[in-house]
């Protein structure tokens, strides 16, 4: 592997406590690394100490494939998880879709154009609707019918996609259908959902009908990881927009899916960018 | 009553239908109105029209006190409601704060330099901490304690304050006590709140300690007209503000103040300028 | 014509005075006009009433052909400047682009799911980056080259193109070509433009590079009416974003598409639904 | 001097290199210093390297009057520029008015309720009118008035009485005086000024009116530190707000108002708390 032009990205949780700074510099500083961007976070609720750091592998004197031998002894004098990632291998990331493009036609363009820098190896619907704008993008289109009745089936086929395409990420772009148990436990902090509202509220079904009916004045979207818990897991990114008295739940629909653009997009990239930590049902998000 | 510069506000709703505009802009032409600002809303759900007109009433050929019995006749063939405000006749608003003073001060320097368009003669508090303040704006400053013992008699004395300074509007200013049924059964409309959450998430009580733990990006406040159901009246104004992973309980509460002193002046001044109609448990806001 | 299912739109602008809403409504009414819309504008510092109105085409007992002639003499009584427009007649809309395509995509989804409500006959380049992703859609797409010397016989081909096809509005889709005197007088108030930056700040080449250079924490862009004067015609809307001292200038690039494809669309949508009136250089937008 | 509760603040610049970060945190591990926050930014055009950190003074074993020389080769060696800040020393603010009196009274009130941690030991005026609310709040308030003839006098007097009171900090909260050459360099990023626009947009006299000829849709504020280059100084804050056709100039200056408050007041609470860093004309804002 040459490491011309390539980067290291290293997420790191920890007990807070004295030293720790110092500790992963010094590791870097021995090996010689150019530090590119680095930020930190304690938690003083929590006592955690989080950091990301991304280095530049010119003239890094350590081999990657040494790193977790070299690192693991500081990780565990300080009681660390972490985890390294590389910029020359791309994460691979699936599309799941139902019938609502808009979400679908904004990712695939960020990706044509370089904002999301991953493999998209493939796209997985329950529905027919998205093909041919899937298949102008040169990615292979799956569909795959759910019904209560063979929910079971449905996901032991998505598996089978996922794993052949050696998937990291699953993107939930609107896709109607709520995972299984075991999806989100085999995909921990590995899919994101687009919600379309500013959860807490109206979570759950038809959020622009029910903001409509309460009258608020903003809408929202929140894009999140998916839990066991249906639209309670960790929030990434949240967006609003103003609505008056005027707009009916067609304008609120309408003027949502800018929202949710927006907001499933930031998350999908930060995600790819290694910028989320995730803990306590909460996100930081690296600068 | 001089006419000269003053003017007059007409609010009015109606089961919509053929001729509304006409038979309303016809009546106002009639007497020589000078139309300074109208505006309508049709709720197609509700099958309503909505609509506020002011005008100058320099030149106004019809003398207000006769304005009822010349207009009712068009209001009983439309099924209209309506309500005629006089520019000359300023409302008299109550304040009601317990300790947090952000929004009381707020308040009262809008009213200073003309912002809110009222007479303020009186505030009411449960505690003695905003005394100062108040009387340095030469305001009476009235303490009536609350507690569960007392909640009845506290309310007779404050109705009889009220009905005493003939008092139109109530704001309830960071007011941290919950109001009776008789309390808001006896001023419909006319009582407006300051909720610190993005309503309808983190409705009750501490909201910034539950946007803190679930983890949102976004903190907000609502004023709304208070209602028997707590937090449930007809939202009037919203606004929101971004925080972060760095961002503590004490910074939401920090940020949170910058909202709610924002959007409670929104209400009270919409309110004030009669600008404000509610129906269904929304309100039109009118431009 | 079938009236079933469609509207008609009025825009008014007159010298203000008395009974100019009564003589309206008196017209409709006269044919039986279901008012769905109406919201109007009174610009004090110019002395001008503006206004649109639009109403169910369903029960009118005007024919539209005769429209015209029957309005005329109420317009000519109070000095109007007026337009009808039918919603059975569908405006056709024209795209130019160069290379950046963002624009362009966006508008092109908005159109597919119907939320722009017009034709696309043609979208003129002077690059051939975007012939696929037109085709793809089912639009001729013409690639006319511009350069200094052939810059009158470029226009004269594309005024060719555009009447053949009966363009009423010419969208500029980060078109990075300076249009004619005679292009912009051919199409007043029918070019809209997005221009990259808050206007009036960074008007003029490269205004993300300026923004990052004077440090700014916002940036935005607008979309206007293309007019003589480069970058200075009537706003039509405009948004900003936060960026911060991390966001270098392709952050801004990154961060500004966003804002581009949403400014650009809301004028587009909004000229389409007939919703904009110009004057004095600036806009009224009517809800 | 007792440690107990208190904290230091290190804000570092210097040019970009391998190693930084490692020889601060050794320092500060030297000395068992518990790190409260740290941030960190590389400006890769300028090649620069800054950081921001805070820590706790309990259990810090280096005595801070010994700081400058203990940490002085450190920071000749890697070419720094540094500067320390304690905790228990509280800055000292000045604040210069003229009528307008709303940013006054946000400051004011911020402080009272401990957003702002400074003292404030006088206000200066070129006016009488806002001396009963700064005495309110028990500080001193000079009135020095400025003509064109007696500036130089006046400003002479005005430093008499910044030196004389310790005064580390002036703000200009709608001060509409232009401060001397001789000012600026006195206090170089050490005075505050708030502009009632979007800067660059409208830089000068009567912004709002400028904005409002230009029919644009959306109005700012901006703070920035005084430099000789009138409005040309670093921007440290800006926030926007939305306008549409129904608002006329003096909509835009009540509407402004909420922004100069808001803008001015996070300046001066990040100035405050040692969060700025300005070089190039531009600032860092560090979390």
């Amino acid at each position: 592997m040459s490491n011309a032009t390539h980067s290291a990205t290293l997420l790191i949780s920890a007990p807070d406590k004295k030293g720790l700074v110092a500790a992963i510099a010094n590791f870097l500083m021995t090996y010689n690394a150019n530090i590119m961007h680095a930020d930190q976070h304690q938690d003083n609720v929590e006592g955690l100490f989080l950091m990301r750091v991304q280095w530049d592998l010119r003239g890094f004197t350590l081999p990657m494939d040494d790193f977790a031998a070299a690192f693991e002894p500081i990780a565990r004098e300080h009681d660390m998880s972490w985890k390294v990632s590389l910029s020359s291998r791309k994460p691979r990331m699936a599309i799941f879709v139902s019938k609502y493009e808009h979400c679908l036609v904004d990712l695939l363009h960020r990706w044509r154009i370089g904002e999301l820098d991953c493999d998209i190896p493939l796209v997985i619907s329950n529905h027919e609707d998205c093909r041919r704008l899937v298949e102008f993008n040169d990615i292979p289109y799956h569909v795959i019918p759910v019904t209560k009745e063979n929910k079971a089936e449905a996901e032991a086929e998505q598996f089978r996609l996922l794993e052949e395409a050696g998937v990291d990420l699953v993107v939930l772009a609107r896709y109607m259908q709520v995972l299984s148990h075991e999806f989100v436990t085999r995909y921990p902090n590995k899919v994101i959902n687009i919600h379309h509202s500013f959860l807490p509220a109206f979570d759950g079904a038809k959020p622009y009908h029910r903001a409509f009916a309460r009258g608020v004045k903003l809408i929202g979207a929140t894009s999140h990881y998916v839990t066991e818990d249906l639209d309670e897991g960790p929030i990434i990114e949240q967006e609003v927009t103003r609505i008056s008295h005027r707009d009916e739940v067609d304008d609120l629909v309408q003027k949502g899916r800018d929202l949710e653009k927006v907001v499933l997009s930031r998350a999908v990239r930060w995600h790819l960018d290694q910028r989320i930590l995730s803990y306590s049902n909460k996100t930081v998000i690296f600068d």
